[in-house]
Formats: C-alpha cells, structure tokens, sequence
C-alpha cells in the first residue's frame, strides 16, 4: 500500500465517558510518531471544530499531560451532537470539509465516538470517496451504552459498569441498617439498550446487589414488577431494583413520561422527575413503605477515580491501532474488539466497515436475561466480569485527581 | 483505678458512614484483647439491640473479616434512630438496660455516632451513675455531618468529602463538554452544617469545582442566587453550583419545600424533589438553559472505595482508644481529636464530657465563608485538605469490594 502523507485531524464525539480521552491519547501519541503524518490536530467539538476551522496543534502539548489523558474523564477536547445531512440533500458541510481538508493537508480523520458518531464518520468517509479526496477515515469506538454493533464491547462500558456495580454493593450495605423496611430504587443510563443497568447484576452475583432488574429490552409491565417489588418486601423487608432510564412500557411510553398518568399525589399534580423518582413515587403509594430513587445520574459516566484498568488499556489501544491501521492503507474502518476463545478473557482487533456500524444498535441477547424479564443470566456475568478487571485512577495530588491540562494551542494556516 | 471484669457491648447508632465499621473493628478487636473484659458482644441496630437482647458474640467472628471492617461501608451491625425518654418522664427502658446489663454482666458500653447518638450514650451514662450499676461509658463520634461539638472533625467527614471532592471534579469535566450552555446543580448532604457541601470547595481549590456553594450556616436568599447563575452563565456559558440539602430560606423553608410555591410547572403543577431537582427547575424556567441537577444521595455516605485513610485510620484508632480509656478508669466522655499545631497535620485524641457532646452542633464559622455567602475561604481548605490524605478502599475480588461477612452468632444466657 502506497504511503500517504499528510496531517491528522482526531474529533471526539456524542456523550462523554471516562475513557474517551485514553483513546485520544492512543491516536495523538501514535500520530506523533508516524513519519507519514505531518501534523496532529485535535478538533475542538468533534466535526464542528472541523468545520469551524477550530482545531489545536497536539504537538504543542506535553508527553506527560498527554499520558494524564488515560485518566482524565470526559472529552478533553469538547464533543458534540451534530448530525451531518445526507450528502445528496444538502453538500454544504462535505464541501467545506473538504476545503478545510485541503487548506491543512488533512490525509488522515480519526472519529472517536457511538453510533451517531459512527454516522459522522462513515458520512465524511464516503464523501471523500465520492469526491476523490484521498483520506484515510477510520473511527474509533466509545459508548457507555455498550450497544455498538459487530464489536465485543465498547471502550467506557466497563468503566462504567465498574463504577456502577461498585456502587451498588456499597448503596446495598447503606440500604439495609436499619430494622425497618425500606425499597431503594436505583436508575442507571442507557436509553435504549440495557448493557450497563444489567452491569448491577455484577454485584448481585457478589452477593451484595439488586433483587431485582428491568431493562430496556423488553417491555415494562407496571402490575408485574409492583408484585415483584411487593412479594420481596414481605419477604425480607429490604428490596433493591435497578430499572434502566430507557424502561418502556409495552405501548411505548417511558417510565419518566408515566409520572403525568400515574403517579398523581393526593392533590391530583403531576409528578416530575427520572425514571427512579416516578417509580419512588408508585411504590411508596402502593406499598407504604420508605423508598429512596437514587439516579447515578453524570457520575456513572466520569467515575474515573474507579475505572477499569482493562478498559482504559483497551481504550488507549484502539486509538493507537485505527492510527497504525491507516498509515498501513486501511480507510472507512472502524476498530473494533473480537474476543478470542479460551478461558482466560483476550481481545484482538479487528476493522468494521463503516457503514455496518453507522446507527446499528446492540443489545442484550434475549437469553441473557432470566425468564421472568427480571435479572440477568449467568452467561450476562461471563460476558462483563472480565471487562471490569484492573484498577485504574488518575494520579493524585493533595488526595485529589490530577487530570490532564492541555494548553490547546489553536492551529493556524 | 481499680480494674473492672465483665463483659462489654458495642453499638452503632444513626446514619451509617463509610467508616463507621473502622471503628467497630477497632472497639471490637481492642475489647477482645482486654484480659479484664470477659465476653465482646456487637448490638444488633443499637440500643435497641440491647432493649430486646439481640446481640452477637463478636469472639466467635474471625481476625480476617473483622479486619475487613475498616474498609466495608455502612452499620455492619445495624444501626437505628432511636430516643431514649428521658428517664424523669419514663423509666422503662432504663429499668430494662440495667436488666441486661446484669444479665450478661456488661461494665463496658461502647457507642458510636453522632448527636442523638450520643445523647443515647450521655442517658445511659448518667443512669447506670444514677442508680450506682457500675459500667464504663464510652462514645465514639462518627458522622459525615462533621457536626459534633469540641472535636476537631468526625471519622466519616472526611471520607464522605474526599468523595464529593472527586466526583465534583469529575462533574466539572463532564458538564462542559459542549460548546453549549450548561448549569449544573449538586446536592451535598448535610441538614443544619455545610462541612460536607464546602468539601466542594476543595474541587475549586483544584480548579475543577462549583463556581457556587451555598451552605446551611447562612439564609438561602433566591434572588441573589439567580442573579449569580445568571451573571456566570453570561459570563461562562456553564456553571456549577453546589448547594446543602439543609439550605433553607430566610423565613426557615427547606428549598424542597419551595417546590410547592414557587416552582410550579406551566400547568401550575407543585413540582416535588429534592433541593437540586427544585432549584434546577427553577433556573431553566428563568434562564431557559439546560440545567440538571444531581444529588450525591447516599452513595456519598458509602463510598468505601474511594475513601480517607487518614478518616479510616482515626476511626480505627477512635475505637480502640476508647476501650484503652475505659479500661484504664474513664467513663462518661466521647472520644474526640485535638489537632496539634504546626504546619504538617496531627491529631492528638481528648475526651470530651458525654453532657457537652450531647445535643450540640458545630457548624462552619462564618469567618470561613466568604463575604458574598456563596463560596468559602482558604481558612476552611487548611483545614480539610489534610484530613482527605491517603488513600483507603477495599480488597478486591473479581475486581469488585469484598466487604466483611460476619457470622453474627447470637449471644445467649
């Protein structure tokens, strides 16, 4: 494969997690190092930063705040939710793409980011085609959502799920100290696929976790889960759910929307609120007794004090490797994890093409989850407890996180 | 002093901590040293434990998990709210201490927790005196609340701070990933003192903190704190602020309780919540920005895996200390911390009369708040940074806590 020479532009995209910035890291350090690559730009705000000709000279930063990225949460160089237009219906933005492209020699585009952003990346890949601008587009997968398809798993859902099962087995101790009885009700992200509320299933599987489990894979029925809930309350007195906010009922309406229909105070008001605050609500009036809703609310996704080492070295890897994959000639990719056979948990690399990837969710298989629609399978713990092994957090000075400060020195031409 | 044989008991009272179990284990593992104490029992919730004469032999637990206390959050052997009348008014359950108490011959009374904890333990002191049962009293100060009157802090503070401080810095990046505006609310723990909220403030110190705290200690004033958002918000386009859950207005109104009043929807609905949920709407109806709220609710309070070791440390020692003194001769007096002076952080332990302890609360001195009531001063980060130093957290297994398991064999006689 012919050697392309030229810069390098990396954007960060969609929702934020604590390993997105590892994966900046793997393609700015990688970058740095190829001979081929002639510059290394950091987009501000993902694909607006592109089109806004904001983006910063990476060389300019230091090796070390560089590495603090491993550790630092949310994206260092801002994201973005932009949707890019069908090129047939509207060229504006590919057209000054490509002008910004050529204005800066851009030969290489890395696009870290879910599904949408595989959107953008397969978008801008096929554009470049179209137009034969020769480019090497390869995106790099983050979700906490886990719900990217064709790849094992996402960097920055075992994070998470770290964070979350963590969580839960220390809200499970506090829930339970008093003799009386008490519902705690625990709301965690996903809105469409239930890979990390499945991740409390971890700590029931240790012992110290939810006794119950809803997902957003299959319908929510009211009257089913206010027996569960009651059934265990007369039982043992203390019972925690965990529900994912992208809980629906079977005619399609969120949990959060229900709080207008059902959970009417005494005075006939609406009740506003997350999924775990309506539900707080329903089941205090049904049962009587003392519930809490606790939303893990931004904190699921930022916990970078208790990260998985696993996943930040898989995240970090990612970056490096779309980098390599390019300079080798490999274009309209996106890198992602195949887990190899055996008992002990390995993961290689592989490339999808972009557009099998580009708004195609996963979800949790059926069998995964019990037959009463109310936990997870043993084959659910097989799958994510090695994704959560190894512990990783940022360097501390006086006892608190030093995350990584980067100059952002605004590239000109 | 004469030396005292007989059994001793040990209770936990009140909201749990994080490191509530560290001083149990200290309590527990020093009691089981002790030549002169007979039999080491652990109430179960309490004194009211003692009442119904359900506790545990704690000889019967092993070395390991008592070990593993330090670092399992919550009561691990329940804990309870529960007042003692006051025995002019009503002598019943005094009459049925005392019963206990000779039953199984206990002369040491070991509790710990925070105000009405300890005047739990203040009341049966002045009791067992009062009707001449000899018994050494011991309190033990915990609480995240940091609110106990004549010691420099409370085990439990500095953990639960050390907590908040991290995942506010962990906020802080998150909430400012788009180029978008964004106002973020944080609700900290803590009723009547704003030890806890002002943890935030070591965030700030960091530069990764709330550009507004607004504490208990001072009158919520609604007005001056939309102005502030509001010029932030111009200013910066994001904005984060963190506010007690105890922040009460001039006229003596919890903010939650405002949500009747003043936050009503576009349907003049009552909108319900916490203080975070009420201000958030509150200030997207008069910004019109994106506002969420978030409550650190209770996984504040149990984070184990994120803890002091210092708070962990001074727990421990908290506990053992106490049985030293009350072997040595000591009743009637709370275990409490002394800093030294100098400028590298000490601790030096002093007894405080269970009378002055009592009942009373310390809160922030207004001198550590800063003139605008909106955030605090250096004054207040000399004192709490050295108290969140070290790092604490639990063994792991399969990359997940693995707390104390205690047998829990019940005492009988």
């Amino acid at each position: 494969m012919s050697q392309l020479r030229g810069a390098a532009i990396f954007g960060q995209s969609g929702g934020p997690t604590s390993v997105i910035n590892a994966s900046a890291s793997g393609v700015i350090q990688e970058a740095l190092k190829q001979e081929c690559i002639t510059a290394v730009y950091g987009a501000a705000h993902g694909i607006k930063g592109v089109l806004d000709e904001m983006f910063y000279d990476m060389s300019k930063e230091d090796t070390y705040e560089l590495d603090l990225l491993k550790t630092t949460p949310s994206s260092a160089l801002g994201s973005v939710r932009y949707k890019l237009k069908n090129a047939e219906d509207d060229e504006t933005d590919y057209k000054r793409l490509v002008e910004v492209f050529k204005k800066y020699d851009i030969r290489y585009f890395f696009y870290n980011g879910g599904n949408d952003s595989m959107d953008t990346c397969n978008k801008v890949s096929k554009y470049m085609q179209k137009v034969g601008y020769e480019c090497r587009v390869m995106g790099v997968p983050k979700t906490i959502d886990n719900d990217l398809f064709g790849t094992d798993h996402c960097p920055g859902y075992a994070s998470a799920a770290k964070y979350v099962a963590t969580s839960t087995m220390e809200v499970y101790h506090d829930a339970r100290v008093y003799d009386t009885g008490m519902i705690t009700i625990l709301e965690v992200m996903g809105r469409n696929a239930g890979w990390l509320t499945a991740a409390t299933a971890l700590a029931a599987y240790k012992g110290n976790g939810p006794d119950l489990i809803y997902l957003p894979e299959l319908p929510f029925d009211m009257d089913k889960f206010l027996e569960d809930v009651q059934r265990i309350y007369k039982q043992n007195g203390k019972v925690i759910v965990a529900v994912s906010e992208g809980a629906k009922t079977a005619d399609g309406k969120y949990i959060a929307e229900l709080g207008a229909d059902l959970g009417k105070d005494a005075f006939g008001h609406a009740q506003l609120g997350g999924t775990a605050s309506v539900l707080a609500n329903i089941v205090k009036q049904k049962t009587g007794a003392k519930v809490r809703g606790i939303e893990f609310s931004l904190l699921q996704r930022c916990a970078a004090h208790v990260g998985s080492l696993t996943d930040v070295n898989e995240a970090f890897w990612a970056g490096q490797m779309a980098v390599r994959y390019a300079v080798e000639g490999k274009t309209d990719y996106m890198v992602a994890f195949e887990r190899e056979e055996g008992a002990e948990y390995k993961c290689k690399i592989k490339l999808l093409n972009l557009t099998d990837v580009a708004n195609t969710e996963k979800k949790i298989p059926r069998e995964w989850i019990n037959a009463e629609g109310n936990g997870l399978t043993e084959d659910f713990i097989k799958y994510a407890l090695p994704l959560i092994q190894g512990e990783s957090k940022p360097e501390l000075e006086d006892g608190l996180p030093r995350f990584a400060r980067l100059k952002k020195v605004l590239a000109t031409k």
